[in-house]
């Protein structure tokens, strides 16, 4: 009788464990890694020695408040923690056992504002804040270090952003298109809304949230002014309401024509009673739908879009009327500055600065400037807006763009960090030494009320978000420099190769190496020593010879300059000038061409093609020397990425491992279109030691005018 | 010792049977039914009975031959049927057991063409087939067979294709956006293709395969000239690639002045003889690169496209000239008859006809002229096209359209298989009673030797394929009625829900009630009675107030003709005699508006208001009843479920109660927009048993417009 009962024991078990088996391997199988789950993967920790610490350390969740917010910081440790250690972790009132737990609490001594602070008492997890996004935030915060397998003890922290308003701006067009978008259509399904509401709207909050990003503009700045309808404020709406559950504020682009164009009126001049009525009306009828609506984005009297210039009237008015609107409700106005006029005499560097520095002072205190980081249009290097400390009594936003536009669209791996942190921590010396652009744009500088750091989203309908799954990177970076612009790129790269695809810590290395030096290699064949924009039509692969426009500025010539002496911009005295936008400590050394570092010679200078350059190489030389090395790198990059195949989901790896042949096969042909073309002005030859582009320029152009037909 | 044996026993099982509890809880909140699967789930069946006797039936897959196609079928096989049975199905070249397995063979003795028989040999199913497309096809009717838990015994069947070309059309623009696409931006990634190839191309030749599609068309037929670029062809030999490991053809749409666009030739006309060669050597090689290449769809001389008549040739000259082009290679020309031209006089319906029934015999031997089900352009009701049975000696293909453009976007549950039917089930007696259009479009009636039925795609980056989950239905449908034109729209909606949704009884019926009332609900709140086309800007919302175009035929007010005396488009010898365009044993009815079937009414007649129609109701008391009752109807679907919830996914429960709530919604709204738009014509009250409209005719307008701005 034992005999069989054991054996039927032994049966089960071995029936249990097969289904067991079986099931793990259907599974795994479907759910190859799509990229869907982002950062916030929660792996199954393999190691079982962190894997029984932590377990020691997490038998319960203890929360005593009770908010929408509150209660989704439970559920994501809940999810997290189960995921992560593969047993129930139970959510308690109070703690039913005194130690091992986490113990969620709102306290007026939390950290102030947004910030959260993580403790170990009494051996447990205590997570403080002083607002319940604050509990959410450290929430996340707890997640990301157990995610990376580090000693629980070391959790110990506190932190506070940097930074007020954390937004991601979407370009999102109503119809689905999102402009300058490379990972599908918009994630926002306008006709289904409100009425359906996608699930997975509340994991991009998720998303957003556990990097502290708490405002999102949904549609674009080239705004249609469908947003300002009551149709389209109540499908708003009902995407507020999931965001708002994660800490996030909504926000919409206007169309400043509305008053005209939707109400009905004779004019949209923000000096009007009657305008300023109807956007007080609207303004209100928004509120009352959307409570805690954030506000306004405005792209206005910008690369045709209409504005208050269009009645004589000053950013300022129109901001300051926009702002009277919101005022009430707490509302802010994000009046952009990127501006330029058609003027062919111009130099478009200088426009943003020319139109804005005179308004400093002239803005309602519920106003904030957005700025580019740079002064033309996110090109993939740029020297820092000079709009950046000029402007003392007006709080600066930032923006940046995380939507890969000039980076090579979803094919291309630029990791963009090194972008943003480089104009954050370069000084202005506005207030002398150490006035950084980082310490304008969060207030410290110029005792700003307001602060906002704005990423251009780079998120669409694909499966992975970002088209390009190493692109995850950028939105990830944005929001933790957006909380605290002192990180450094190195270490959100580790940081996000670790939560995303390994944790063996070699491989992490080798990762963070891509990374951190994409930037510059794609810098080197496409936009090397200080070039810009030799896109015109889709902003993809590179014209250069582009010469024709309705407008001088939206020709690639403008930008290069080449011509039979040489090449660059020169904006020195003898040319636009545009130096003397910078404080004499910054210029300085970018005046002079012999000590303007190399990454900006010819944003400033006219360079003859034979000058030889600190390098030790002539002009012409050292551009092959740069386009050729920049373009060899990718097969650096691609052997790297080849060496942690072993660490990495094999779905994952593969498509990373095709964009990379793609890169490479366009960093050739992005080359060959910059030395072909530019060796018509420098009639020299490419240096023997590189290779000769396999095909001419001819048909070079060719392929580019493939992707420039309908 | 024996005790404390058991005891661990004890002790393992709970700990595995926990294990597998957490496992299969972690498992299934992190996969709630996303849509993906579409019918092909392969959910664990649940009923013990059946799930015992088909464990028995099936213990192994045994395959003789060797190709990627009946790999792919093998592969299918033991994926569904470890899902469904949680077992592991063993592949073997010979079977190790005499009986219960699967067996794939090709055999000359096999169904003809593409076709399959399944047949139960000594214990074994024997899936048989002279092609190895057909040993697919089988095996995923034997799938199919499952998944409806129908007894092994009745798989038993033979079955061929009735059309040789099945084939779906991509309207998708190369960079993302599709026309008339409400599921999200293309599938075809472009810019990453050839070197990253999304194993998504895989799901969807999967799911192709699985009802009979052998062909894809996969760009729009607003065609660019970049698909004819190498640069192109190599990215879409990556999809052919993908595609013919499940029998599946790549074809291309072509933009037919590409010899000038592309070719750098002075004329693009079909009769110059550089033409004529520039097209041998581009497909010459196309071919080289994609060896199985399908052939060209071709849209010319419509809505502004290119054609032979800009160089006074005919449709016969354009599509030869390609013809001879891809006669070496057995590629065939799809040459579309959607034609009309900008003749404010003429009548739209007589368009295609006119233009094309002259042509009949002067077309090459692969040429097939693809004609839409209707005169007109895809509207929710529309009697047969005339040109099917007028060109006897031209093989016509069938062009449906699956995208819901006139469907209501994504938003309306309309399934098509009642459109489709009626067409293909319409007797044109051209041959005398019973020549159908399907018999027409299968080539039995005229003996053509090509036969293609074709439907515009509904397919899009949105997990879920469809936008709407239950548009699906439309896909799949399509897919089996082009193998089987005899099938009912009822058997096909059971089938599909059984797959799809639920397989309890009572829920599939009700379901499959919703599906085969929805069009005419659908109809009734839209265009009931045979009005037609009042959608103008986004064909989202009726206009029927529509008044201003470049040319009368885009607009709404050319199609209904609503006017103080009554309403209709007088298609009879008092006004465009269209009704001519048939033989007279159909027009007989349809000539005499007392016999007129009501759905085809004011297709062919203009009515007095107050004529009394056979109903009993005149014709505004009609046409308020059926808006109304039309409306009203979506209660109903929703109703109906509400009460299946209890055995379809919560996820996808939800999401449909969504987009049912917003049908509803707009139901109203667009059954408003036409009874008040009408009422200023027929100046009668709408009839007391209804409730009053809660807008006015100008805010419905506002609302229309909202939809219309940028």
């Amino acid at each position: 009788m034992m005999v069989l009962t054991k054996t039927l024991f032994h049966s089960k078990i071995q029936n249990l464990a097969l289904l067991l088996l079986l099931f793990v391997a259907i599974s795994n199988n479907a759910s190859a890694d799509d990229g869907y789950r982002l950062w916030l993967k929660y792996d199954r920790i393999q190691n079982t020695t962190i894997s029984a610490t932590y377990s020691k350390s997490f038998n319960f969740i203890a929360l005593s408040g009770n908010s929408d917010i509150l209660n989704n910081a439970v559920k994501e440790l809940q999810t997290g923690l189960t995921a992560m250690l593969g047993k129930p972790i139970p959510i308690v009132k109070t703690p039913v056992i005194n130690q091992g737990g986490i113990i969620l609490t709102i306290s007026a001594n939390g950290a102030s504002g947004d910030g959260y602070s993580i403790q170990m008492q009494s051996g447990n997890t205590v997570i403080t804040a002083s607002k319940d996004a604050g509990v959410l935030y450290g929430s996340f915060a707890l997640l990301r270090h157990l995610q990376q397998h580090l000693p629980v003890e070391k959790v110990v922290v506190q932190s506070s952003p940097k930074i007020q308003l954390r937004m991601l701006n979407h370009w999102d067009n109503p119809e689905g298109p999102i402009e300058r978008g490379y990972a599908g259509s918009s994630l926002w399904k306008w006709y289904e809304l409100p009425e359906t509401v996608d699930p997975r709207y509340t994991d991009y909050a998720r998303a957003n949230a556990s990097i502290g990003i708490n405002g999102t503009v949904v549609n674009n700045v080239n705004a249609s002014a469908r947003f300002l309808t009551a149709e389209y404020v109540h499908k708003v709406a009902a995407l507020a309401g999931v965001f708002r559950k994660f800490g996030i504020k909504t926000y919409l682009s206007i169309h400043f024509a509305a008053p005209k164009t939707l109400g009905g009126l004779k004019t949209s001049d923000p000096l009007d009673p009657e305008v300023r009525k109807w956007w007080i009306e609207k303004t209100k009828e928004i509120y009352s739908i959307i409570p805690d609506f954030g506000g306004f984005l405005v792209k206005a009297n910008s690369e045709g879009e209409p504005g208050p210039q269009d009645y004589g009237r000053t950013h300022a008015d129109g901001a300051n009327m926009l702002a009277e609107a919101l005022a009430p409700f707490n509302g802010v106005v994000i009046w952009r500055a990127f501006v330029y006029k058609a003027d062919p005499n111009a130099d478009r560097f200088k426009a943003a600065y020319d139109e804005f520095a005179t308004l400093d002072g002239k803005f309602a205190k519920n106003v904030i400037v957005q700025v580019k980081n740079g002064p033309i249009d996110f090109q993939p290097r740029e020297p820092f807006s000079p709009l950046f400390g000029n402007m003392p009594r007006t709080p600066l936003g930032m923006e940046f763009q995380l939507t890969q536009e000039y980076l090579g669209f979803a094919t291309h791996w630029v990791y963009e960090a090194p972008i943003f942190k480089e104009c954050l921590d370069a000084d202005t010396y506005v207030k002398g030494k150490g006035s950084t652009v980082a310490t304008i744009v969060d207030g410290s500088l110029h005792n700003y009320r307001l602060t906002c750091m704005a990423g251009v989203a780079n998120t669409g309908s694909d499966r992975n978000w970002t088209g390009n799954p190493m692109a995850q990177a950028n939105w990830y970076a944005f929001g933790r420099l957006a909380w605290d612009h002192t990180l450094s790129p190195e270490a959100i790269a580790r940081e996000w190769t670790q939560l995303t695809l390994t944790t063996e810590p070699k491989h992490v290395s080798a990762i963070s190496d891509i990374m951190l030096r994409s930037r510059d290699i794609y810098v080197d064949y496409n936009t090397p020593l200080g070039l810009s924009r030799p896109w015109t039509g889709s902003h993809y692969a590179p014209e250069p010879w582009q010469n024709r426009s309705s407008r001088p500025d939206w020709t690639a010539i403008y930008y290069h300059r080449a011509d039979s002496l040489g090449l660059g911009f020169d904006r020195t005295a003898t040319g636009s000038n545009a130096l003397l936008q910078y404080r004499p400590e910054v210029s300085r050394t970018w005046l002079n061409a012999e000590t303007c570092p190399l990454p900006y010679l010819l944003w400033f200078h006219h360079i003859p093609w034979s000058q030889k350059l600190s390098s030790g190489r002539n002009l012409w030389d050292e551009l092959c020397h740069r386009f050729y090395t920049g373009a060899d790198s990718v097969l650096w990059m691609q052997k790297q990425w080849a060496g942690v195949a072993s660490s990495i989901d094999p779905a994952i790896h593969s498509d990373v491992t095709g964009r990379l042949a793609k890169q490479y096969n366009e960093a050739i042909w992005w080359r060959d279109a910059w030395v072909l073309y530019l060796q018509t002005f420098s009639k020299k030859p490419i240096p023997a030691i590189y290779p000769k582009p396999e095909k001419t320029l001819e048909e070079v152009k060719k392929r580019v005018n493939v992707y420039l037909m309908r």
